[in-house]
């Protein structure tokens, strides 16, 4: 059986009841992550902007936008969604293949469940079958594909959604490989969009092509039946070398949901060790910012090629800043979005102690680990190796600091209060009976801008 | 000065009186071509299941669709002028980059002056520009990205709406940067579509994705500044040779246009040297079909490959018979639309000619070129042998030809009245004040369904 055939296969006969309990826990620990980012750039002005230049024509304002008290239609709703989950770098990872899984899928699937009853256990189900088809297409291309300049997230993500929004609405086997096909055929996004608005608008994009994907095939739009495997199709054209035994290998049995990670901090992922292991010495010892001298920083290689940043002023660039995150670890204690902002890359002693930081690229530092040396007058040095950065697989954040990590970014759109009741029903979302309910929750009152 | 910001600066700076007039002659019967394709199309089941699954979250109905009585967003309209004006593989080809150029732009365009007020110069201009930029996009990165397997009419078609409706809109340089940015990050479209719906969907999708990168970049939303040229943009990302030098080379003095094609006959491009045979054994010679014993065709090697089926019993495999078309050109002297419908093919005296044809591949025969031998009881022959196939850059099909194709095409969803009144009006679409008035004579006044 071709790829396409035995993923649309799975996708259409799929039953909750055969997916493990801890695969259903790592959806709800995705969900959470993926809603608080979702509300929390909800005001960026990348939303902003889309939704002036598309707004005037979307359909008819049915669906909510996850964050804020605009409506659209739910095709415009999903790139909405999909744009502020991503905007500040703060969703999902899945290490082995490099991709942003949930925001596609979710973005997508938040929009449909504001505008058609869909109970929880459904809702989570066709997260999980569209993440899972998401990241085995990515893991089949990757890394050629990668490496050459695709954003993965945007051309894998397309997959996600299609597939997920293929099951909520019933497509047949038939139907699937269709939406399938017209997935692989609008497969798009490209790194060099890094920087800009452009990357978030990928996630944003391949959720509304994706759901649009699924209701074109549902109707009976034709695609090409093997739009993954055939010899023009997404594989072939977008990867030097690839291997479509991943989409199909356990297939229902290994769940790349386990391999999810969630970012403790909102910048590029080398960073992290770093900023961890700063925040580790902060909480542990007394720093008496007046006396210190010098923070020396031993770090992987590629951190030197991508977050040399030294002399910076805006909160952007903080993000490719190791010295930065260095600084806001050491002074701050704390690294979430304020701490990226244009205000604190200035505040004087953050400046002072990044101005203050130097960095060498060590070969035999991984990019997990990172080393900090910090020195004070008088010679006094602390220290600390950071032999596993936290929210890698191997010490991944705990549900609690998905809390913490979900409320430092809610509070940007929601009253306290909301917050709270948002959190408890994304953790239980699987028992929900309408999955509106939790879209309405996490909509303001009134628009917040920034 | 890099490719993006070359190209861009162009689209934003060009003047309608430094465009020869010879090129302007070529873009009106480019338009008349299209429009054909696009009236003639409307009807298609791709068109009405695409408006059946899209209609329904479709913005204000406030744009027209080309030969359809439907209204939509505009946005959508671009998507439906897209599928219609491609389904019957019909439309215009560049032989230099093979793709269709005139479907994106024009199909953005006819959306866009639906809705905003546009003079017939500025309307002609910008899809100049837009077809320019479409069509030097593909030659940067043709052969290799077309071989691949990218459907360059998809892919090249989005730089082409994004450019010529940045021009309609105003984009300053920074913003059409953002819009060339935007669009190829949205670049996408495989050949693994061909023989679906998803073929047609491409230049449909991306007129509307670069209607809105268009618009998008109006209102801000940045992109990467080197989307063509960057080490992980369009060039280098989709394409493993490319030629950057083809996008700026006498960029404002060479001119596309020049080499568009348009096709005489609705099918595969290679079988038409032996259609345009066989019509003109039909129009020259008495053919008594009674006596008629065989038709021994030589055609290129190609030929053979691609268009060898005989038992047939559909009107989308004759489009891949060269024994199909020999046929119908001996029998009717004729090659339009109704010449593929399942009806022609299944028609007794032309089932009986299709079965009487032979084929050989003859390396010495090009893809412009066929040799027909037809032969009757008792031994008589007639024979042609086909230097220059009609519709291609050395034999163009004449003005008054494409008259004939257009009214062939239009009939299916328009009063003959309107037909000519449309057609007229497409020729001097240059001179109209308000472009819309060619949208409303390309509307009927009750919908067509097949």
């Amino acid at each position: 059986m071709s790829e396409t055939k035995a993923l649309a296969s799975y996708v259409v006969s799929s039953r909750l009841e055969d997916i493990p309990a801890d695969v259903r826990h790592e959806a709800r620990r995705a969900i959470v992550n993926y809603m608080g980012c979702a509300v929390g750039g909800a005001a960026h002005p990348a939303v902003d902007i889309a939704l002036r230049a598309l707004g005037p024509y979307a359909g008819k304002p049915s669906a909510s936008i996850l964050g804020r008290a605009d409506r659209t239609d739910p095709l415009h709703a999903s790139l909405m969604n999909g744009i502020s989950s991503h905007v500040y770098d703060y969703d999902d990872t899945t290490p082995k293949n490099y991709s942003h899984p949930s925001s596609p899928v979710a973005s997508a699937l938040f929009a449909y469940a504001s505008v058609n009853r869909v109970s929880g256990a459904e809702f989570m189900h066709a997260f999980i079958l569209g993440f899972e088809a998401e990241s085995r297409v990515a893991n089949a291309v990757y890394p050629a594909h990668y490496d050459v300049g695709w954003h993965i997230t945007g051309t894998s993500g397309v997959f996600g959604a299609a597939t997920a929004i293929g099951r909520l609405i019933g497509l047949s086997l038939q139907e699937m490989i269709w939406a399938i096909g017209l997935a692989a055929t609008q497969a798009a996004g490209l790194r060099e969009m890094f920087g800009s608005m452009g990357k978030a608008f990928h996630p944003g994009r391949s959720a509304q092509n994706g759901y649009a994907a699924a209701l074109l095939a549902k109707e009976g739009f034709t695609a090409g039946e093997h739009g993954i495997e055939g010899a023009r199709g997404f594989a072939a054209v977008q990867a030097a070398h690839y291997d479509l035994s991943k989409i199909t290998t356990r297939l229902g049995v290994d769940f790349d949901l386990r391999e999810n990670t969630y970012k403790p901090f909102p910048c590029g992922i080398v960073n992290h060790p770093t900023i961890d292991g700063a925040i580790q010495l902060h909480d542990t010892h007394p720093i008496d910012l007046g006396s210190l001298v010098a923070v020396r920083l031993r770090v992987a290689p590629l951190v030197m090629d991508l977050c040399n940043q030294q002399n910076i002023t805006r909160g952007l660039q903080g993000k490719f800043s190791v010295y930065h995150g260095a600084a806001i670890g050491l002074v701050l204690g704390k690294a979430g979005l304020q701490e990226y902002s244009d205000e604190t890359v200035n505040d004087p002693e953050v400046k002072r102690v990044r101005e203050a930081t130097t960095a060498v690229g060590d070969p035999s530092v991984t990019e997990d680990q990172a080393h900090i040396e910090v020195e004070f007058a008088g010679g006094r040095t602390i220290e600390i190796f950071v032999e596993q950065s936290l929210g890698n697989l191997n010490r991944p954040m705990s549900d609690r600091q998905l809390d913490a990590k979900f409320r430092d970014q809610a509070v940007l759109a929601l009253p306290a209060s909301q917050v709270d009741s948002l959190l408890d029903l994304c953790w239980r979302i699987d028992g929900v009976d309408d999955v509106n309910q939790v879209v309405e929750a996490a909509v303001p009152a009134a628009q917040v801008t920034r």
